[in-house]
């Protein structure tokens, strides 16, 4: 072992750089020296035990660093994030370095038993540990305060030393990736595994989501397209079609956990324990005694933040939702002007005109879902949440309850107001639609174009025609630093939300929507995949066990689903003329169809087991392994007295 | 630590009786030669390690054994069960033999640090734990099979060698308990802490939760009353009443989950881990692999088991079910006999027996309701489920679908088919009222009032004129082995589930009901705390940390009591004055109304956290600690590297 040892603190052999470190210009010596011997410093000394290097380009040293990592510290590393991997006997177990002969392919030698977005990961979560030890500020910045225990990483990006960390792309494995991912027109399915091992969990999940998903709505479509073809306007095919969906989309929800337990298991992080969560870089507030570590940190009333929450958040989102509903009626006032524009004109560009107020509403509606979303963002982190988690879960809220209801309003009040169903049908087509194109457009194509019309005036500047496979390490760094910034799966998560609820909450007005969003998805697929690889930075691998808060999103929107498709069969002419008599016998029956539908759908959710049986036995069998480890701890002990 | 080991040899020194062991009259000698060995040998040789004394009376010796330990011996248990205790900074900690002295009121010579029934919970554990080495069947008895591994006291009380095996009471103790629960009229909660002392968490749990209920019925039994004092009929007042009940019964249902989270925090439940559920008893099959475990022990396929389950089980229960339908179709003809009786007769007798058909019926649910829970016991059993969780819930599912449908059937009927508010009212409270009776007699005054003549049967054979106090110990064993077993916390959760389906389901038809409530709960936490004390052998104690699969139960009959009074309201004549020209529009506004309650039901349920803020801190706390103590580990070996 003495030998592995000093071949951890040979700095320079075999660094391979992982993570980019940008220093603002001008940034002070004393500083950069220090950080650096931070960061090379034992662990015993309070330090990272990283490798780092500063980057040297034609124009000399430019703030940017390069951290590495030898081969027995990522090892190490990786028993400290608490990593799961694959033992040789096919079983998942937390990796620890004593145990590490027991690991499928380790070999002291195999570089690539740890993946390289894992490494970065590591890395990334050494460098976020890197506390403040007796330090009072960062050297040469008075102003950037620092208290034992503080992370360092954390304060210097908050007092703006640091620009950014990123992870480096690999050239190499990106090209085989892209290729096997979007390269080649193909049938099936996307390369998850790969997209696990370069990009990490949380993403390969939502990739498999968004997979599952368009799987998951094929039957819809299929039974969809007949509707369209035929002009079927049969109302009993019209509530089969109804019923169909409802009871598919609890049944996809449920599967969809099985599914992700599935992958999250063979990925390990079905098994990771969860890691003691730090407050998140923008929480403040004065220095105290956390009651839970013990530790000095900021601490903040709970009170005053209930009060920003209740006080100030609150009537805002009101507000919000409020002016939302304003700019609806203005859309149907506009609606009625096309219309009585049509009536008088009737020719074929005023029926061109007819579709020009829903086209107009689906833009604006997207315009205020963005501003209402930076909105959403500086309120909830004002609110000052201590952890990542907590705020994103208020963001999520609300986010999705403006959304919802700045998507959903207008169909509800053609649907339940004005009761003008094929207004309905034509509003839905044309939200839908336009919505979609304009989210194709401005999450991957502006930004993909913005990016290749940059990289080409980025090479002409350096005068080269080399490929992307040629450019230098410095030229690669150079290049990816100025990429954009992949800001999580929330935005893509968002967008399948609300096409759930266009293909779920009507369907039985649009059978066709499910034709749309698959065709969508596919495209979606291939866009967000080039997004990925080619227009954004690499972002950090994040450990995850499933999608969160949004299976909760997705049940719920399953749930109204059911009440609106049951109101909209209810108050179809064609189930009106079953009930000649009785109005009140009618409108009976269709609540009591719903409440059975509501039953029914919560007894499913709750017989489908949410983990299939094999993953079960698995988890049952490791948990049986530690109580027998524990209890044969106890044992041995009892034997020594 | 010598010293202590040669005490927790000797046998004889200082030998608290715990435990009874009776085994069939006429076991052959060398079995029980062979089973004493087997309880005393030392731990690594297989044994449990325990004292064992054969109970000698005049008789001379009669198979019955008293089992005991040291008490190092019962602290080694402790942490092998993993009794969570009090430390001394007054936090809550996995008792382990190595940090006993950071325990509050530990000392070597304090042999109340565990209390008596987590004495006797350890026994139980060491004793089930016994396992079979190489013998492959009792000795004497070649009938009884053994494999390695096989828990030896299981496999005795199948082939009928073990009769039963049970607790000691400690007389003292109990007569204070019992003075302190029930011997003196008062005003007051439970001693709680000491109930869980004496007889357990799980039954500590139930008294502290039907403590609770009766507490929160109290509101609705205050504004229930002047609607009899004042004979109320105005409807907006049954509709406030209703709405007040329908919140209510969510707010304390989430209320109880905080206050079941502080009590078995405080009782170390909360934080006790798991441990690996063996077969249970009944369990049988072929000898096979289990997969989980590696052991070899019976395997019985899930496919037979699932077969019986819905080829059997399920069409016997829908048969019962028509069964109990059936006969309340004749209690209907009987009620329309006994009116027709009436009103030909006119007399005070004839105006009794109005009431006639309601008792009898009342009287028959409850045997049909006994007789099919011996159906639903035998089923279950059949189904040969390898868990006990697994078959207690299949268990308590079949139970709980009978008992709704037989109990509240009939008034369903009379509400929504009949429409008949008066006849609803009158059933409503026959039923509550002649149930409640009956429970309380049959469950714990008939018992009492036989065990009393059995005991004065007993003492006067032994012509003594002794009290309890004064019993020798060969008395009291005698005495307490014929007591009943107490069969768990089943039908008493049972009685509360069906009475808050009383009291809720039709809240706004007979506010009274919650008042009944309130009284027979009174009578009932003294009757159930008589029948724990005098009539039941002391059970063993259970740890747990909840109610269960009760709070389910409990939260579904809550919202479909939101269901029930909707409708209700609807259907009064009050209500439907509202709404002269439209009956839709009444329809509609009640559906509204109901959707509204339950989305209210739903957040609300949602929003209260399951476990106060002091609790939630404390988990983070020990969380916390642990986590920092294995990356502390995990340094330390990177250190010695």
């Amino acid at each position: 072992l003495e030998e592995s040892w000093s071949f951890l603190d040979t700095v320079e052999s075999n660094f391979r750089p992982l993570v980019v470190i940008e220093l603002a210009k001008g940034t002070k010596e004393e500083t950069i020296e220090w950080l650096t011997k931070r960061i090379v410093d034992k662990k015993a000394n309070g330090g990272a035990q990283l490798l780092i290097k500063p980057l040297v380009t034609e124009n000399g040293v430019e703030n940017i660093y390069l951290v590495g990592a030898s081969h027995i510290r990522l090892l190490l590393g990786a028993e400290t994030v608490g990593l799961v991997k694959e033992c040789s006997d096919n079983s998942m177990r937390t990796f620890t370095y004593s145990s590490r002969k027991t690991f499928k392919h380790f070999a002291d030698d195999n570089h690539n038993f740890l993946t390289m977005a894992e490494c970065q990961y590591i890395i990334k979560h050494e460098l976020e540990n890197l506390r403040a030890k007796d330090e009072k500020m960062i050297p040469g910045y008075p102003q950037a305060k620092l208290y034992p225990g503080k992370s360092i990483v954390r304060r210097l990006l908050t007092s703006g030393i640091l620009v950014q960390i990123f992870p480096l792309h690999d050239r190499e494995e990106l090209k085989k990736l892209s290729h096997s991912w979007y390269g080649r027109v193909k049938v099936g399915y996307q390369p998850l595994d790969d997209i696990r091992c370069y990009f990490g969990e949380t993403i390969a999940l939502y990739f498999g989501f968004l997979e599952y998903f368009t799987f998951a709505l094929v039957p819809m479509a299929v039974i969809g397209i007949p509707y369209y073809v035929f002009a079927w306007e049969d109302y009993d095919k019209y509530v089969m079609f109804a019923t169909f969906n409802l009871l598919w989309s609890t049944v996809i929800l449920e599967v969809w956990k099985r599914i992700c337990a599935i992958l999250t298991y063979r990925w390990g992080t079905l098994l990771m324990k969860r890691q003691f969560e730090e407050p998140r870089p923008g929480f403040h507030g004065v220095l105290g005694i956390n009651p839970v570590t013990g530790r000095e940190e900021p601490v903040y009333s709970s009170i005053k933040r209930q009060l920003r929450i209740y006080l100030v958040s609150l009537p805002f989102v009101c507000l919000c939702l409020y002016f939302s509903l304003y700019v609806m009626m203005i859309y149907f006032d506009l609606e009625q002007w096309a219309l009585d524009y049509h009536r008088e004109n009737e020719s074929n560009f005023s029926s061109l005109m007819l579709y020009v107020p829903s086209i107009i509403y689906a833009i604006v509606i997207e315009i205020m879902n963005r501003i209402y979303r930076y909105a959403a963002e500086f309120l909830t982190s004002w609110e000052n949440h201590r952890l990542e988690s907590s705020y994103q879960n208020h963001l999520i809220l609300k986010v999705l309850v403006f959304n919802f209801l700045n998507c959903f309003a207008s169909l509800f009040y053609i649907a339940f107001v004005l009761f003008d169903m094929k207004l309905l049908r034509q509003s839905l087509a044309t939200l839908l639609i336009t919505s979609q194109i304009l989210n194709q457009f401005a999450e991957s194509l502006l930004p993909y174009w913005l990016q290749k019309r940059y990289n080409k005036r980025m090479k002409k500047r350096m005068c080269s025609k080399k490929t992307d496979m040629d450019l230098s390490l410095a030229e690669q760094v150079n290049m990816e630093k100025e990429m954009g910034t992949y800001l999580g799966t929330f935005d893509d998560y968002l967008e399948l939300f609300l096409q759930f609820g266009y293909v779920s909450l009507f369907s039985c007005v649009y059978p066709l929507a499910a034709v749309f969003a698959v065709l969508n998805n596919i495209t979606e697929i291939y866009s967000d995949a080039l997004k990925m690889c080619r227009v954004y930075k690499r972002p950090f691998a994040e450990p995850t066990a499933n999608i969160g808060v949004w299976q909760l999103a997705f049940e719920t929107m399953s749930v109204i689903s059911v009440v609106t498709n049951c109101i909209l069969i209810g108050m179809s002419p064609q189930v009106d003329a079953l009930f000649p008599d009785s109005k009140m016998d009618l409108v009976l029956t269709v609540a009591l169809i719903e409440h059975l539908l509501l039953a029914i759908k919560f007894i499913m959710a709750f017989v489908i087991p949410d983990k299939p049986r094999d993953i079960q036995m698995k988890l049952a069998k490791l948990e049986f392994e530690s109580l027998e480890a524990l209890k044969q701890q106890v044992k041995a002990f009892q034997m020594q007295l």
